[in-house]
This record gives structure tokens, C-alpha cells and sequence, in this order.
């Protein structure tokens, strides 16, 4: 079978009716387990999409966590509320880690025939994607952290110029011996920003070290370890790049437990600039991702997908911008050798 | 006209038929303003209530914040999540601030026929709440910070033991001079907070003295500015119970300016436990608010009302906890007497 299937030969097919084929397409509850995925299995293979304009929408925008864990969930919120509220439409928020197979979870989305939906950090959710797909419901991916890959809808934020701004300004400021506590490896966020910053070391002629460079995760704690490794090396950096704000804050204590002062005898960069930044001591001199204006723009493109308006690129990456504050300054000694500790 | 008016009989004195007063009350928006407005009026005015198990509902459950601005707004929505899961509902989040007037707002929700709604801060939408047991949907204050009214089911905190407990700890360690930054006065848990502050100094036999007290507004700043004040005068207090976490960490940047060291020169408590009281220097001691726990509670409450059970009381307070960390440490010196600035 070379052209798309019709509902009806796929209905047949299943050895259901048409209507049958509907109500899997709607989510709804009254299927049969085994028939719906006959019916989503014969779907998928026939790649069977719903043509636009076909179904019935409300006025629901789905916003979807992996996790509502992050520190940064309320500046998505904010900017996700900010565009909906414009539009007439309304927040149905969900989480979708935790929730075991999950299509029960699935089915509720479907059900409630969304205009579009926003999924945060969603690379985990690959068969909700696709039956999203199937049905001719427009999704986008508010992405500040992975690569969700070519066809997929997505905002994110320039995590390489970050990296590289962040380590420009230490250049600036006179500091050579600059460390690097990156995120994991398996995010492109992470690869994006420590490749900045060895741009930006190359660029200015040092070389890279990499016993300066430490892998975390992206919490407070990876931060303190990782720190603790750093600032305790011979040659200890005099400034570090800390990945993100959290790590950044690990760090801070990190240097509290050695006797080490920010800025005098540390300078930190964070990255992400959450509310925090501004309130630790001392505040933190980091790196903005736009996350509500991010959130705003992934929600205009959603509806603008609902519209069948096609954007003239499915990725659009928003700027990072240096908010400078008081955790760096010019390093006590410039000379590239080894700074005592005080 | 004593007893309750019927439908028919409001629609009948409005000059419109039974369907258009049942549009009203469902939100629709197919009515002219100036109907739905008469209507509304008489609605009020005959303290018209609709029959409860008399209206369908829809598998939502609307969560509504006063404004989303809030660091702890994540820890509220996390415990909502947990508990609708357990019932097979899902969000709909929205912002009542900002929407001008509200009745399309106010529409919206209506329209959507939730099962129930949970309101955060919200002593600002009386209006929202006339209209809601107008309709016979259930709604829950949670409420941290207001005092919504006898009438009114709702979900708090413990914020006068709090304030004792804060207090309790500083005395225990061996400070008398203890200072309060308390929230604005306007708000309910401002006023317990600092009554237990109160209480806990009666107790130990330590006279109140109001040069020791000052008025913030729960924000960072006032924290530094009026902990400027206090660790500006002549017999500067030892401790200070700041209120909430923000307010504290104003207080960590006024004491940075002075050159005081946290917790050997002064100790800090503060009120929440956001996350970042953990990720502060030092970390803060702190009064724990059960915020997930209490969104949980608030939801549950509501999707019983919603099933017809009668709570045994429309008030909860769940209680706080003191977390101790390292912000908080015996004075330098136990004597009440004026402490040298270091």
C-alpha cells in the first residue's frame, strides 16, 4: 500500500468499525485494551495522519513536564500563561514522568483535544510524539537542554555563545587558569556550553587543560564535589565556569569550606540566571537563558502550527545574554603560576 | 420572596427563558453582556445556589494563583500533580491577576464545568468565589498567608507555632537580643509569625522591646535594608528572626556590607524552606512550611466536597517545622550587654 490508508481500510484491516478507528484516534476510554492497540498498532504502520483541519479542538494549550522538579518550572509557566492569555486559551499542565506506561495518561491528553501542546524536556516521551503526529495535534518542544532532532518543533536558547561569553568575561577580567564544571555529557545544553568556553580559550591563545575540566550533573552538590576537586588541585583555578547556577552555588560552598573569598580569591560564572543568582552572596555573576520568553515563543509556534500557519524554521534558538554581578573580578595575581592560598 | 428562587423563577423576572439563565450559569458564551449581567444580578440578589449533584463535570480540576510570581509556586503545583493523579484529573492552571475586569476570565472557568478549584493567595476574588457557590463548584483556599473567613474551606499553616519555634531556638542557644523582620501586617500569617516571636520572648522572661522589630514586605530587599537598621544600632541585636527565606537572605547581604559573619557574629532564621535555603552560605535554619503537603491536602478536600462528603472542619493547618542548619549558633558572648562589632 503506497498511498496513506484511509480510516476505513485501516478499520477494516482491524476488523472493527470506522467509528471504532475514532475513538482510538479521540482517546477514548471505551475501547477495548486489545483493540486499541490493534487499531494503534495498524495506525502507526500504515502511518496513518488525521489531515489538518479535521478534528475538533478546545481551547486548551497542554503544557507537559518531564519533571516538575526544576528550579526553573515557574519562569516556563509564567511565559506559557503570558501568550495563552492572549489567545483565549487556558494551561492544562501535567507531568508526565511517574506515571508507569503511561497511556492512560496519554489518553487523558488526547481526550481533551488540545489546540497544541508545549512539552518541556520531553525526550523521554517519544510514543506520545508520535501519536500526537497521528492525530494532527501540533507540538513544540521548549528545549534549553537536549536535540530533539531535525523535524521536531522546537525553542531553545544559544547554549554555546553562553559558554562562550561566560568565559570571555574571565578572559577580560585578566584570569588564565579558568575551570570548567560541566553538565553531563549526554545533554547537548551541556556539550554546547563547555564547547564555548574552549572556543573562548582558544580564541585568546591558552591552551585547554582538561584537568581543569570536571563533569557534574547539574546539582548543588556536583557543584561542592566537584569544586572541592578544582580548588584543591596544586595549581588551583582562579576562576571557574560552573555549567549552571546551581552548580555555581555548590561551588560557593565549596570555596566557604577551604577559607577561599568570591570574588577575591575566586571568580564563579554560573548560567541559566534563576530568581536565586540575585539573592546568594555574594550574587551571582551569570549567564540569562530567556526561559519565560522562550516559553512565550514555543507557544505562539504551537498555536500558529494549530492555525496550519508553517513557521519559515522549525528551531528557533533564543539569545543568551552576560549578567554581570559580584562574583567576579580580576584575579589577585595575573602571572599564570601557582596562587597561594590564603 | 423567602424561599430559594428556582431557575425558572429568575428567569421569568429577568424577561428571558430557563435555557438562557442555565447559559449564564454555564458560562456559555453566546449570551449579550447585558442579559448575563441582569441575570447574574438576580442570581445574587435571590442567593440562588444550583442543586448540588445537579450539574456535570468534567475530569479537570482548575488550580488558580493569584499571581505566579511566587518562589514557591512550583512546590504548590507539585502537590496538587500528586494528588489529582491519584483521582485521574488533570490541571488547568491560570493567573487571576492581570486579567483587567476577569468575567472572560472568570467565563473560562466556568465554561469548563471543573470538578473543583483550588485558589493560592487569593483574597482578592471574591467575586470568583460568588460566582463559584453560585454554581455549586467546590473551591479550597490554600492558604499560606490570608485569613479567608469562617466560611470559607481552606488550608493553612501552623505560622504562629512557627514563630514561637523560631524563637524558641534562638533562646535556647543563648541570645536574648533577638531582632524580627516581620512580613507586612496586612496579612494574617505576618501577624502570628511575629505573635510567637512575641510569645516565645514572654515566656523566657525577655521584655518585647520594638526597637527591635521592624515591617517588611517578604521581598529580599526590605530583608537588607531593615537589617541594615537593626544591625545598625547602637546594642545590635545577636540573632534575627527574618520573617520568611527572602527576607533572610537580604539580612545575609546586609550583614556581607557589614563585614558580620553568619553565625558567629549573628544568627539568622528564616520561614518556608524554599529549596534554596539549602543552597545558601551558610544554609539557612529555617521554619519549614509543608507546601506540597499542604496543596495536597487542599486538593483532596476539594474533590470530596465535590463528592458530597462534609469535611469535619473547612479550616486545616498543617504544622511547621523547624530545620536547623548552620546560620544559627550560640552568641559570642551570653551577657546582654552591647557585642563590639567585629
Amino acid at each position: 500500500m503506497t498511498r496513506a490508508a484511509t480510516l476505513a481500510e485501516i478499520a477494516q484491516e482491524a476488523g472493527v468499525s470506522a467509528p471504532t478507528v475514532s475513538k482510538v484516534l479521540n482517546g477514548r476510554a471505551d475501547v477495548a485494551p486489545a483493540t486499541r492497540e490493534r487499531v494503534e498498532e495498524l495506525l502507526q504502520r500504515h502511518g496513518y495522519r488525521r489531515r489538518r483541519g479535521n478534528r475538533q479542538t478546545s481551547p486548551l494549550l497542554e503544557l507537559v513536564f518531564h519533571e516538575l522538579e526544576s528550579a526553573w518550572a515557574v519562569e516556563v509557566i509564567r511565559g506559557v500563561e503570558n501568550a495563552v492569555r492572549e489567545e483565549g486559551l487556558s494551561i492544562v499542565l501535567s507531568e508526565s514522568a511517574g506515571h508507569g506506561p503511561g497511556q492512560s495518561w496519554v489518553d487523558g491528553v488526547l481526550a481533551r483535544r488540545p489546540t497544541g501542546v508545549v512539552l518541556v524536556l520531553s525526550d523521554l516521551d517519544r510514543s506520545l510524539r508520535e501519536q500526537l503526529t497521528r492525530r494532527d495535534i501540533p507540538f513544540v518542544v521548549m528545549d534549553p537542554a537536549g536535540d530533539p532532532g531535525q523535524e521536531v518543533p522546537a525553542v531553545g536558547t544559544t547554549n554555546w555563545d553562553g559558554g562562550l561569553a561566560a568565559t570571555r568575561h574571565l578572559l577580560d577580567l585578566g584570569h588564565r587558569r579558568i575551570g570548567l564544571i560541566g553538565g553531563p555529557a549526554r545533554m547537548m545544553c551541556s556539550r554546547a556550553r563547555a564547547d564555548g568556553y574552549r572556543a573562548a580559550l582558544d580564541m585568546a591563545g591558552i591552551a585547554y587543560d582538561p584537568e581543569l575540566v570536571r563533569e557534574g550533573d547539574f546539582h548543588h552538590e556536583s557543584g561542592r564535589l566537584l569544586g572541592l576537586e578544582l580548588l584543591g588541585l596544586p595549581d588551583r583555578p582562579t576562576a571557574v565556569f560552573a555549567g549552571n547556577d546551581l552548580q555555581a552555588l555548590g561551588l560557593y560552598e565549596a570555596a566557604r569550606e577551604l577559607g577561599l573569598r568570591i570574588p577575591e580569591d575566586l571568580s564563579v560564572v554560573g548560567f541559566d540566571d534563576l530568581p536565586l543568582a540575585r539573592w546568594v552572596g555574594p550574587p551571582l555573576t551569570t549567564v540569562r537563558q530567556p526561559l519565560t520568553e522562550m516559553a512565550e515563543t514555543a507557544t505562539h509556534l504551537v498555536i500558529d502550527l494549530a492555525r496550519g500557519v508553517r513557521p519559515g524554521t522549525l528551531r528557533v534558538d533564543l539569545a543568551t545574554s552576560l549578567v554581570e554581578r559580584s562574583s567576579t573580578a580580576p584575579p589577585r595575581t595575573v602571572d599564570p603560576g601557582p596562587v597561594a592560598d590564603s
